[in-house]
Formats: C-alpha cells, sequence, structure tokens
C-alpha cells in the first residue's frame, strides 16, 4: 500500500480509481467563472476514461475547451473513514453523431434532476489521483 | 416551497442552509490553481457563519484572499434524492489570537486524516445556496 507521507492517507492506484469513477452515479464539478471557482453536484457516467454529464446552457457550458475537477467520494462519519477520487482535464462539449451512439449504447448518465440538458459534456483527464483515510486505529502506534 | 424553474429542484432557504452546513463535518472546498480549478475534500466546522478548515501549507494556503467554492450534500442513491448547500466566498486565514480562542472553545474541526495542520483558514461568505432533489415521484404528473 501506498501512504503519501504528507498526509497519511493511502494513495489509491489508477486502476481503483477507475473502478470507483465506475461504481458511482454522483460526483461534484469545479469550474472557474470570473475567476472564482463554483462546484456543482452532477450524475455522471463514465463512458470510457471520460467522465460524461448532461448539463443545460450555463457556467458548466462556458467552460468548455477549459481546465475543469471533478470528485467522487464516499466517507463513513462514524468510522471517520472514506475516500475520494479526484479528475482533473479539459471539458469538451461531444459531437452530436458521439452522443447518438451514446445514446443508443444506453451509455449517457441518466439525470436525478429535472428540465432541459441540451449539452453532453466530457472531461478527457489528464490527472486522475485518489486517497483513502482508515479508521485511526489503522495507523495508530501501538500502545 | 420555492422551485428553482430551470431545474425543478426546491430551493433550500438559508436559515435551512446553515442548519445543514452546521450538521456535516466533510465538504469539499474548490481553488483556482494557476487558473484551473482543483477540489479538496475537507473536514471542516462552522465558527458562527464561516466555514473553517485545518490545513498544511499547499494550494489551499495560496488561495487566502482570493475566491473559493464549499460544498456540502448527501444523496441517496436508491431514492435518487438528496441535497446540496454551496458557499462561495473569499478565503482568510485567521489570526493567532482568534485561532487560540476557537481551540479554547472547542470549535475548530477534529481532522481524520493525519499529519500537520498548522493553517487555520476560513470562508467568509458572500453568498450561500441550497438545492434539493425530491425522488422523482414528488414531481411526477398523475397518471
Amino acid at each position: 500500500m501506498q501512504v503519501d507521507r504528507r498526509s497519511g492517507l493511502e494513495i489509491i492506484d489508477q486502476g481503483e480509481c477507475m473502478a470507483l469513477l465506475e461504481q458511482h452515479v454522483l460526483g461534484r464539478i469545479a469550474v472557474v467563472e470570473g475567476g472564482a471557482p463554483i462546484i456543482f453536484p452532477v450524475n455522471y457516467a463514465m463512458i470510457g476514461h471520460r467522465v460524461v454529464v448532461l448539463t443545460a446552457p450555463g457556467a458548466k457550458v462556458d467552460a468548455v475547451h477549459r481546465s475543469v475537477c471533478f470528485e467522487v467520494d464516499d466517507y463513513d462519519r462514524a468510522g471517520r473513514s472514506g475516500w475520494s477520487v479526484v479528475v482533473r482535464g479539459q471539458l469538451f462539449e461531444a459531437l452530436p453523431n458521439e452522443v447518438a451512439r451514446w445514446e443508443a449504447a444506453g451509455l449517457l448518465p441518466k439525470p436525478w434532476a429535472e428540465g432541459e440538458k441540451g449539452h453532453v459534456l466530457g472531461i478527457e483527464p489528464a490527472t486522475v489521483s485518489g486517497r483513502r483515510i482508515h479508521p485511526t486505529s489503522l495507523f495508530a502506534e501501538p500502545s
């Protein structure tokens, strides 16, 4: 197990990061708008190695061709443990033929919220990193 | 109940946003680093109306005096329901006497991760907004 010396957290390897991304459906995307970051919770699906979301016109569509960050996590408050995976990369808008192909294959995310979501955006990952925090006891010094 | 017409989501009022922020201990902060956003999961505590986190030198400390975004949410995947609260504002570093006072009063967050966390940062909220998504059935048209 690889450990991040600075934080004491387990480093999750790339393969497991991708597996965790594939197992989940709800994450958060951060974009920069007017120099300030803004976070949106999103339903997503992994299509190959890309994070894909459906959205209406707005800050996310405005961020196409720019760098964004995507995060998924799962924490157990009682156990003070959990993990997170962070994807950084450029946002792109999928082409109509790509969208049609993904739709036909049932690959697109299924949004929980209502409303017109005419844009299919994807993140082309530049970096994928994951960290896991174990219950404190696991790393505690023997007493 | 106020509803965001664009998304069909319930708008959570300011009082309930603050209550939700106070009930939770794990959120995510987004900062801008070199023009790109980056998301960090963080343990936090509300001290008054401010979101307070402990951290080591790095991207979060570098973002002091700049705009940041903080998000907390809770979703039920099976029920396709949940809520999120987003705080946007400027990041500040707490002064030593402020930190000492908060520490004495037991107000500081209790980090789950190990490692030196010598900086106490706070977000001075400029905006706080919340959205709740109900199981689809609630908003479904009568059949």
